[in-house]
């Protein structure tokens, strides 16, 4: 054929066309996929761009993961554990489970969570692959691209990378750290248009540790009400409260307004790397109607359900865990973010706001003392440097000039913690020229 | 403001405006996402749509299920249970682990599969939430919207599901029941343009039962060189070959040919339920390069990987099991096809394809000695309301006139089973004019 032989890189050559004849070979172009590369984790973006070189003379404190067993301070209960082995046990969870889970794995997850004024059944019930894959689902069967979905500011972060990856707009609507991290009901309104497909709210909240009083709940879902917007309520914290606070379910607080509400297994019973999430299907007035149950079904069939297992000790893990095990899990995370926020309150330069529940505090760092960073990213990064002392900086949770602590860590850490966050801010801090000029007045 | 006021279906009403006034309210019209309808499972919408009412004179038996765990006759095996137990006792795997899998379970499979042709390290093994999630990344990672990809027919259901809702289009390769269901390679390689993102090769195969020579599997590898198309390799049934026979996994056939080979736990290890399935990145030739992988770890962490305690388990799974646990599953599987291929060949009017491996045997029905039936999923049909056995017409696996039966009910249903179909035969046979007109002559 005369064709030039083309020197190669081992992806081109001159081979056999199948069906005679000669052509030159085409050339290897594997691309990963436009989902894939607009599948974005901040935190792992902007961690992984951090130097996080921990001082070599002080042993690291990591307050930046949300799983409370790193530490092996709080283990589950021992009910937990023995609901799983039970199952293996009674050889009857090792088969295919309904894709959206057994049916009386979904009875019990809807009996713990009915109540009068939101009546559950199983088949209000869809178990997932953790809370992250029933938000996925959600998102999923709500929205389409180009569609926007409302979320909080500062908000867990995977809200934003689901729906960006699905070509769904995000838009945030501000907390008030000021109101205890209330949502700005004007501001949240003003976002909505004729392309909103959801508004999703967290609550007891990653990262603020927030829990919304029932009046201010009353007023969101009038909002969502007035719209004609339904809810992604993300309640994977719900009940996880201290003392003197009460936890609300959004769902019972509305008669109209169409609510799915997405729980697991992962925080209350301390075992997020078991994948169990579900979906509650709120819907008393029939707007969703079988559309949405049957979307959610549907979606369901692509990766058929959380582990059976895990589905098949559920009942036992929701009735027979002791009433003692949550309130020690809550009362530990109480007194360790009442350690904290005591501590970090009286640090010049920080102002820590106190959460009533979940597992973290935010600390805004008043940036103007510390003219040593420009910002939440580096002040956190040194914090490693010097102190071995690692939060995350809260622009992973779009919100700048905070981090975020876990309090899960056990309290000699915690308390260890707070020293050297102390010792690092002194070291650092600078009252502001105009602070002194009124000191000299 | 003199509106005048609508009466409401509850959905509508006059609302006071939040920076006061009234508005009419907006309607609510929550509908699902175009991508939950477009997620549709083809065996779902058959067989819901089949008339199925067993004879209640017959106990049913379901020849339809591919969940080898429904009868109690192939428990999976004691080693298996046993390391997930213990992997619940060392309380070391309740937490987190990283979203494509720990590193000491990603090593055991690693290892497992790994062969001097085609080693595998750590950092080629992804864990997945079963095959099914293994099969969902791979071909997110390959594929944009407006690709095709090349499927098997007869095949497995799934890749066409997943595919359709991702806008993907599906291009279905002959299978030739002739040549022991080797691929029509011609076939193959006329569907292919620039717009062909993976080939999807499924070894051994459901529906089919087949498992495909070294040779054949050379020549499926040259196709795919010559075009530059990486594999998705479906070998969840890898190792369910009967003695005799040799299951060649595809990759350390090649050296150029990128491959994702999807596997899990379901099949070989009995417990489907799980859902613990992996990802196997060959590339030996760097052409996925890092693009692939990373792509392949971004979707990971959307749902965060499979239950932590059975990748606690994994590595004594893998390595513990005994071989007789493996060749016991083999040998029933093969003894009961063989009574079903026996006893179903001097059926007349059937032509059951003898499998060599996997847990299927497909059955051609000649329609036209059937006039009573139009076609397999009527035949199926009635073979429920008469004989109370069911099993999956083939149209499932868009692939007419063929039904498919699983081989891992006991014995003596099994050969229960084929008695019925063979008096339903006989009932329903009728010998076509042109026969006749020969006998005659
Ligand atoms: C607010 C929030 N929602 C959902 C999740 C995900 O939960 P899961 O581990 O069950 O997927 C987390 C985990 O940290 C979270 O903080
Ligand atoms: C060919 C094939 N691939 C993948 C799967 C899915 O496997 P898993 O249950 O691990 O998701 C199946 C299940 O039947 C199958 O037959």
């Amino acid at each position: 054929f005369g064709l030039p032989l083309v020197s190669t890189n081992g992806h081109m050559g001159r081979v056999q066309h199948p069906f005679g004849g000669f052509c030159i070979k085409q050339r290897w172009n594997v691309r990963p996929s436009e989902m894939s590369k607009k599948t974005l984790n901040p935190i792992r973006a902007i961690v992984d761009g951090m130097k996080l070189t921990p001082n070599p003379e002080k042993p690291m404190i990591a307050l930046s993961i949300g799983d409370p067993t790193v530490f092996g301070n709080m283990p589950t209960d021992d009910t937990v554990l023995q609901a799983v082995k039970e199952a293996i046990d009674s050889h009857k969870y090792n088969g295919y489970a309904p894709s959206v889970g057994y049916q009386k794995s979904r009875e019990a997850v809807a009996n713990f969570y009915s109540c009068p004024e939101a009546p559950l059944e199983d088949k209000d019930v869809i178990l997932t692959s953790g809370c992250s894959q029933a938000i996925e689902l959600a998102i999923s069967v709500l929205c389409n691209p180009g569609d926007n979905i409302l979320v909080p500011r500062p908000g867990f972060s995977l809200y934003k990378t689901l729906a960006v990856s699905m070509g769904i707009q995000v838009k945030h609507y501000n907390l008030l750290p000021e109101k205890s991290w209330e949502i700005d009901l004007q501001h949240l309104e003003s976002l909505i248009d004729d392309k909103t497909a959801c508004l999703i709210v967290n609550n007891p909240s990653n990262p603020c540790g927030s829990v919304f009083s029932r009046e201010h709940q009353h007023k969101i879902l009038s909002v969502a009400s007035r719209n004609c917007i339904p809810i992604l309520a993300d309640e994977i914290y719900g009940d996880m409260v201290f003392p003197g606070c009460d936890f609300q379910p959004l769902a019972p607080l509305s008669s109209d307004v169409p609510i799915l509400s997405c729980g697991g297994l992962a925080k209350r019973w301390l075992v997020p790397g078991w994948r169990m999430g579900w979906i509650l299907i709120h819907d008393r007035n029939d707007i969703f109607g079988t559309g949405i149950r049957e979307g959610l079904v549907k979606l369901s069939q692509r990766i058929l359900g959380p582990c059976t297992v895990v589905q098949g000790a559920l009942e036992s893990i929701l009735n027979d865990t002791p009433p003692e095990f949550y309130q020690g899990t809550i009362s530990f995370l109480k007194s360790n973010s009442e350690i904290c926020f005591s501590e970090l309150s009286t640090v010049p330069g920080l102002n820590p706001v106190m959460p009533s529940g979940a597992m973290y505090i935010m600390v805004r760092i008043e940036m103007e003392h510390f003219p040593d960073f420009q910002n939440d990213v580096e002040f956190t990064e040194r914090l490693v440097t010097e102190q071995s002392v690692f939060c995350l900086p809260a622009t992973a949770f779009e919100y700048p000039n905070f981090f975020r602590i876990v309090v899960t860590v056990p309290e000699e850490m915690m308390i260890e913690a707070c020293i050297r966050i102390r010792e690092f801010c002194a070291r650092h801090y600078r009252p502001r020229s105009q602070d002194s000029h009124e000191l000299d007045q």
